[in-house]
């Protein structure tokens, strides 16, 4: 205990057993295997510890067993609601696993995030939980160590996603309820190995099968309120000039960008006219907190964590066997979302 | 390497001396004092580590001379976006130090914090970050290890927080100089060494020193949009009974506060009319997403971060030495915030 040293002696299993009466067997049968003493034991032993103040050295366990209790997670920036939630739910699973995390939160560079990887390999890490959207899942997988990741490519490693192309039939199929006359979604460009690509291809099976015009606009409408306000105030012009007189169901790829487009058109008429119908994706705060409650996809979050969790639980539980069975395939799951009706829409 | 452990056998120093032809004692120099070496030397042994897919083990190194860099974080509840940004920045700093985060998320109980500190000091961590408001400064004192807490109660332990009480005076000035003819404050209760106390000790201050007609309103509006919604509602009915024909300021405890009276005068009139003027606190994304731009108290999260652990890093130096001085005083950092003046004040 570095600090403490400054203040104590170490106290030792010898220091535990004179002081207890019992023998040194006891005592760390008391750390390994608890329920093989009898409760009162059990109690005499906790009220030597904290009468001693004697503080676990995990570490040293660690390096006689292997194991270390650690998960490292690699994070995109927080400052979207979507990761600090997850996040927040996969550090929560503490109470139910026990298992520490090791948190990093990458900027988006390939040899920083290799640097992350390394030190959290030199720490005995048992398992990952991947985030970001660098390195690519074959690099991952050639660590040898059980890996969940979320939300990103992930054709060599395990995953649990939101099913993305579920999220976009909801939402078009909501549209086309509203009686719109035209569906436009506006999205990024990715590739469509990344699993958010669903919600294009969703978007364009539904509205092909159902024969309904629609437009699909694939732009990058930058990182900041304001980009994102001027290149939706932008695109939003073009829409207005090319179907006039027409009910615009308009399927945004966020409730950020939901909320910005909600905003332009609220200053501009006072109201949402009912020409124009909106949903958005993620179920974000800003959704429910816009000045019209936006409808949306929500993403089950705590539900993607947890299933995220168990899966690298069990990979990790695999490991620790005398005997593991060889590297079973990869795991792909996908959660469904919900759609969530509020006043954006009919 | 728990897991490697399965697919390939320890790589030792031995076999690095013999690969590259260097003495053990080189390479023992090579991870503890690589500068020791020419850099030539260095890039040899760097090479074989690769070709020998080494993987350092910092755990070992750790139990020899105790220093784990780790450092214990305890945040609440992410969903606050002051504390998933506060979060984000701390761990951001490991490109700058080099520690390691293992991160709990608080519920806000004792015993489960009280769980989580136990851990941390199982794990030999060098020191922690604490901006859950559960345990008292008192208890975290007496765990004797480097701790900087940030806005929370602090009296017996270093921290680093806004400047609360001169935001309070910069947004009660502005809407002083708005010719407001009423200032109100709307916040919840808290006990007064509590920092963001200082929010209700400055707008009161300014209002007595100024001569200005004002209105502390202490309430608790909720943790749902819903519930500040419907609470929110409620205040402002009484307020325009009760100062009618009068300019309004209005100074809410946060921006998700201000948002949501915001929103609530929007829809009553289309617009934010002249006789309410609003001021935030925060700075959270909200303030700028909202239907009308919110003017707040910006607090500077990344300063809040880097002073924080800038001052943790320099306990834990302190404790490293050979001979540490003795506890010195404990420091409490104020970080001045920033008025942002957007579209809800003249």
């Amino acid at each position: 205990m570095g600090a403490l040293k400054l203040k104590q002696k170490k106290v030792t299993f010898d220091d535990i057993a004179k002081y207890t009466g019992f023998s040194k067997t006891t005592i760390s049968r008391y750390f390994n295997n608890p329920d093989s003493l009898t409760l009162e034991n059990q109690e005499k032993i906790a009220a030597a510890l904290s009468a001693l103040n004697y503080h676990e050295n995990k570490l040293a366990k660690v390096l006689a067993n292997g194991k270390s209790e650690f998960v490292g997670i690699i994070v995109p920036n927080l400052y979207m609601h979507y990761y600090s939630e997850m996040l927040n739910r996969i550090l929560s699973s503490y109470e139910q696993y026990g298992y520490k995390f090791l948190v990093f939160v990458s900027t988006g560079r390939k040899e920083e995030e290799r640097k992350y990887l390394k030190e959290l390999l030199a720490y005995n890490i048992e398992g990952m939980i991947i985030l970001s959207h660098t390195i690519p899942s074959k690099e991952l997988a050639s660590y040898n160590i059980p890996i969940v990741t979320i939300e990103r490519e992930d054709q060599y490693v395990s995953s649990v996603n939101t099913d993305n192309y579920m999220g976009a039939v909801q939402a078009t199929s909501l549209l086309i309820k509203n009686k719109c006359d035209i569906l436009i979604h506006i999205n990024s460009e990715f590739p469509s190995d990344i699993p958010a690509y669903g919600r294009i291809k969703g978007f364009l099976d539904i509205c092909e099968k159902e024969n309904i015009r629609h437009e699909l606009i694939l732009t990058d409408p930058g990182n900041t309120y304001k980009e994102n306000y001027d290149c939706i105030l932008s695109l939003l012009q073009d829409i207005k000039k090319k179907y006039p007189n027409m009910k615009k169901g308009l399927f945004m790829a966020n409730d950020t960008h939901a909320n910005v487009l909600l905003n332009i058109i609220v200053r501009e008429y006072g109201t949402l006219p009912d020409e124009f119908r909106i949903v958005g994706f993620d179920n974000s705060p800003i959704a429910s907190e816009a000045i019209i409650p936006i409808s949306t996809v929500g993403q089950q979050i705590e539900k993607i964590a947890a299933e995220a969790v168990e899966l690298l639980v069990e990979q990790m539980n695999e490991r620790k066997k005398r005997k593991p069975s060889p590297q079973k395939g990869i795991t792909h799951k996908k959660v469904t979302p919900i759609l969530i009706r509020r006043d954006t829409t009919d």
